[in-house]
Formats: structure tokens, sequence, C-alpha cells
């Protein structure tokens, strides 16, 4: 038997909380883990170099199966050589199965058994995915961790929904499993479902852990539930999974999230959110949100964030950001994204660091605190 | 008397044609000519770093002085501390008057002797721009080169208007050298105006050097005119021109153009071309033309050019780029504009080199057979 292609070390697990210190190994790289992984979705971090992501720290990424499988087409890449060397990155890749976007974007949905028939965001074209399709597009990507297929309902589905779908969930992880191609080079993970239901996520965690993925995903959450009903769904979820293999949290990407889902036992997270906002020119920023297109900043000629020594921060001033947003110059946006994913990259480097002290709820309240969350615990991000 | 901002030295003449082999010294670094300038309109080169300027070659940049007046406003980046510390850039910048983008952009002028009154192309609001005016804007930006504020009519006018037209610019460009605050640390270019007509360019050229200017640029040429008709006019009015000085020629930017300009002894070259046809997927390469949108490219997994040893030729396929376009994600303008650039950099640098070498004919034939300008005079770039 083979060795798998993905494997968890943890290193130390917190005092105070369920945060783990670890550390993921892939066939690109070794990367400790808890990890905030930047979204690249069309096989490119948006306005962003494969320079830039490592100059800021970024160990492993995130492309979206179903956008690469719709353009330029998956066996395009693999006749590139694969997702790597195709967009020029050489350290860890992830990549989702599909399902969410099948659920999120696609139109027209038809689940049966066999898998899922929906049009394409894109042409409208009738397309069809399954978990035998979708881990043969992820196979031919070839990245290091893939995700199984599987079906992400709302989060305020009835339970009898949830629990067909659930179980439906685990029959194509299964199915996923088996078809399979490429274990040595590529590590499959199973997604735990099962909405806000405790009983379910319990029955969806036994299913996937009996089946023995080399690390487990969670799921169905960031979906429109409140951040409260989000950490009571990671309080009962992860101590459901082996302690021997990577959690990731699929699609939370604000600080109090990420910081929050570590001290519940987190290991990974992916979001969009830091490019997003950043492309509307919005940071994040030790002293909190900054709108930088705002009028306040047009003679601010301080850097975004005052104690960020990233790039961005570096060698720009906020006056000169905001021109470049009212000019609407894509170098602005770079600008903006740089950072954004600066922050979050370096806020994990320093929930690693708390964890390591034992003192990652105090680490927890004074960010909250100098972030503005407990002032205003309805924003977003 | 203090020393001039900006100075000229004659290194090497080509021995068969007009080129010159020189250097221009400014406040902010000495660099050698002929050179390519690019365009950073809105005091940022559209997509670029100003360390990837660098890392590509670029010794100075120009930037618009309508466009930065206009907005952010030239007190606003006066108070960041000039241009070069606005846009972090700390090599040569050149402004231009403002001329140009009010005959060429703006609406409802009406010239007169004072200036010339006229709507904002962004506003609608009443404007008015005279030679007292530009240069106080120019020196509140601060730039190394600064140009006077002409009026640019078009190419094909009457003898009776270029003549009135002239006159007027020479009447300019002596009150613009008058309102210029800061000889000693930004070096005030004169234009050479006169349209097609050699009397007129002559008697242009006279009225300039009168006023002794550090450096003269040749107007009015690459605004619809043939590129027979530009070296026709660039053939009388160069030899108009001190040897001590260095010869602008404004708003030119195709290859041909260039090596075509150098051999007529002009010395520093700027255009949006390499960066506006890259925003279209166009590129320039050693093979001539290629435009990476294209189907035919769409498994071409080799560089843009293969003879470019620039970041994009280097790091990533025809094939990746094609899919950037289609997806429409910026890095892949970034790319373009990148190896566009560096192409006309380092196009220049060949050019120093074959007059270094005194064959700078047979490096034109070379370059106009490979580019396929031979099979094809009617192209535009």
């Amino acid at each position: 038997m083979t060795e798998p292609a993905i494997k968890y070390r943890l290193i130390k697990k917190e005092k105070h909380t369920g945060a783990r210190l670890g550390e993921i190994i892939t066939p690109h790289g070794t990367f400790p883990t808890p990890i905030f992984m930047p979204v690249g979705t069309q096989a490119t971090v948006k306005a962003i170099s494969p320079e830039e992501l490592k100059a800021m720290g970024a160990d492993i990424i995130l492309s979206n199966t179903y956008h690469l499988w719709l353009r330029p087409g998956e066996d395009l890449v693999e006749e590139a050589g694969g997702l790597h060397k195709f967009m020029n990155w050489d350290k860890g890749i992830l990549t989702d199965s599909g399902g969410f976007q099948v659920f999120s974007l696609a139109q027209m949905r038809d689940i049966t058994e066999e898998g899922v028939h929906f049009k394409s965001h894109l042409s409208g074209e009738k397309l069809f995915l399954s978990p035998e399709k979708a881990i043969g597009i992820e196979n031919a990507l070839g990245a290091d961790v893939m995700m199984s297929f599987d079906e992400c309902p709302p989060f305020y589905e009835t339970y009898d929904y949830i629990q067909k779908s659930v179980a439906r969930t685990s029959r194509w992880a299964e199915r996923g499993l088996k078809a399979h191609k490429n274990p040595d080079t590529q590590g499959l993970f199973g997604i735990v479902q099962g909405a806000g239901y405790e009983d379910l996520r319990r029955q969806s965690a036994q299913d996937l852990v009996s089946l023995d993925f080399p690390g487990y995903s969670i799921g169905g959450l960031s979906v429109g539930e409140s951040k409260d009903e989000m950490n009571r769904v990671l309080d009962f979820t992860t101590p459901m999974l082996p302690e021997n293999k990577p959690r990731y949290l699929m699609g939370v990407g604000s600080p109090d999230a990420l910081i929050d889902g570590v001290i519940r036992g987190v290991d990974m997270f992916d979001c969009v959110l830091p490019t997003r906002i950043a492309r509307n020119g919005t940071c994040m920023t030790s002293q909190g949100r900054v709108v930088v297109k705002n009028a306040k900043y047009a003679r601010d000629f301080g850097p975004l964030d005052p104690k960020c020594d990233c790039y961005t921060c570096k060698n720009f001033s906020r006056a000169y950001i905001r021109h470049l947003f009212k000019a609407d110059e894509t170098f602005g946006l770079r600008l903006t994204s740089y950072h954004n994913l600066h922050f979050l990259i370096n806020l994990m480097k320093d929930v690693r660091q708390a964890i390591m002290d034992d003192n990652l709820l105090e680490f927890r309240e004074a960010f909250f605190e100098e972030y503005g969350y407990n002032a205003d615990n309805k924003r977003n991000f």
C-alpha cells in the first residue's frame, strides 16, 4: 500500500480551547496549520501573481473545479501539465468538487442518486456532474487536496430533507473514493454535512470517518446562518472528527470567524472575502475596516494599516490608493487585494503563535477589541 | 546661475544614419538614450507596479498633467510630496503640459491668446488652461522633465492656421519659461510644431531654440498622418535642433516608428500603444503581432515570444494567458502589459547596441523582416 498523498501532524493542543497547532504535508510542501488559503477560482488569485502570494506567505491556494471544468476545461489543464504548471504555482493547491457552485451558481438543478443535472451559468448549456465525473475532473487538474462531490443544501432546510441529503452525500463520497485515480499524489477529503442538526452531523461524520479519508471538511456553513449558529455547529462537529486528520472549514474568511473556528479545532480555511471586498476598496486592518474609497481618506498620506508591513502598506498611501480607485485603475485593487490577503495570512501566523503560547483567548479578546468587533458585533467581517 | 535640471551628453553618432547614442541626466538618475518611456497617465502605468517597471528596465515614465490636474488635483499630489513620492517611483518622470489632451479629449474648446477655455471630459465643468496655469500644475507635480503648453492642431490644417498656431505656441513657450518656478530641479522642454510645413517647423524650432530650453520635443505627429509623412517631417525637423540637447518625439510607440525615429536623430519616445493593445490581448513579439485571445492559441503551451526573457514569457504560456483573457481575469492584461513594455524597452536597448556597432540599418532590415513589416507595411504597429 502506498503512502497517502496528504498527512497531518499534530504538534500541540492549546490549553484552554480546542485549537491545534499542526502541519499538513502535501506533495508540494509542508504547511503549518491553522492556515488561511487564498482563493484562485479561475486558476489565478484575482490581480495577484504567484510570486506575490509567496511573498505574503501563502502556502496553499484554492481553485474551483466547476469554473475550470467549464473554462478552459480540465483536459486543457491536464495537457498543460496540470494546474500547478498551468498557473505557475509550485506550492499547495486544493480544489473543491464543484458541488457548492452547482448549488449556488447553476440553474435548474435536478438532483438524482446518480448526480446533478443543471445548466451552466456561463452558456446555459445542460450539464451533469456526478461523484465519478467530479473526481475525474479533479484528477485531471491534479491539486494536492481534492474535495468529495457533495450536496450543499440551504442551512434552514427541513430535518427530513437534510437527513436524505446527508445519506446521499455519504454514498457519493464512497463512490468518489472508488473513482479517485491518484491517491498517492492527491488527497481526497470527505465533507461533513448536516446543516444545524447535531445528530445528522454525527451521522455524516461517522459515515465519512468509516471511509478513512486523509482529511475532513466541514461544509454547509457560512451559507446565511448567523455566526453564533456557525459556532454552535462547530462546537459539536469538530469533536466528531479524528485528531490525526486535518479539518477544513469551507468558505469562511472573516477575521472573527477564523479565530472562532480555530478555537473550535479547525485547521484550514478558505474564502473569497478578502479579495472580493478588496476589489470594492474595503480593507481589513488592525484598526478594523477601512473603506479606502471614502472621501475622508483623500488626503490621508499614511498607510492603509499603520501596523502592517506588507508591500502595499510599506510603499503606498491611503490617498494614492483612493486615487487609483476613483480613477478606475486596476493597480488599486491589486494593492488592496495584496493587503487583505497578507492580513489574513499574517493573522493566522499570530494565531499559531497564540496557540504555542497558550493564550489564544486573550489574543482573541485583544484582536476583537482593536478590530472593533466588540463595539459592533453585527458586522459581517 | 544654477545648473539646469536636465542635461544631455552625446556619446556617439551612428555612421550611416542620424541616430545618436547619448544619455540624459536628471535629478532622478542618468538614463541612456534613445529611450522608450512607458505612460502612466493617472500616476500609474496601468496594471504594472513600480518594481516591475524597474525589473523590465524602465528608467523614466510619462504622466499626464491634464488627468492629474482633474483627478486627484495637483495640490493633493504636491501635499503628498510630489508625484515621485505619491506613486512611489524614484526614477525619472516626464509630464506633458495638458495641451494635447485639451485638444484631443476636452469639449467646446475656445482658443485665445491668453489660453484655452474648454469643458472637462470627466465632469463637463468649464475649465481654463494657459501657459502659466499648465506650468504651475507641472511645478506642483514635480516631474524631472516638463513640457511647454502648446497647441496641437490637426496635421492637415491649412498653412495659414498652422502659421498662426505656431507663432502662438512660441509665445506660450516663452510665457511658460517665465512662469517656471523650479528650473534647478525640473527641466522644461519646448515643443516644435508646424504640422507638415517645413518652413513652419523651422520657424517653430528657431523661436524655441532662441529661448534655450534644456530639451526639445517634436509635437503634432502621430495624429493621423501616414508613417511616410511622419518620417518626412522628422527628416527635416531634427536637423533644426541643437546637437547638445535631447529630442523627444511625442506619442510614438510602434516598433517601426521607434526605429525610424532613432534613425532620424530622435532620443526619447513615449506612447500608450504597448499597454493599450496589451489590455486587448495583443502582443508585440519577435515574430510580429500575437493576438493571444485568438482560438489558435488555446492549446499553445509555449511562451508569448520564444525569444523573450521577460517575467511573462519565462513563467506563463499563451494558453494560460488566453484563458485569463477569456475568463476576464485582470492578471491576463497585467502579463501582456508587462511583456509589451519589456519588448519596447528591450528593443531600444538593441537599438542602442546597433548605434554602438554602426549597423542600425542592418538591424532595421532584420527586425522589419522578422516582425513582418516588410510583408505587410500597412499595419499600424
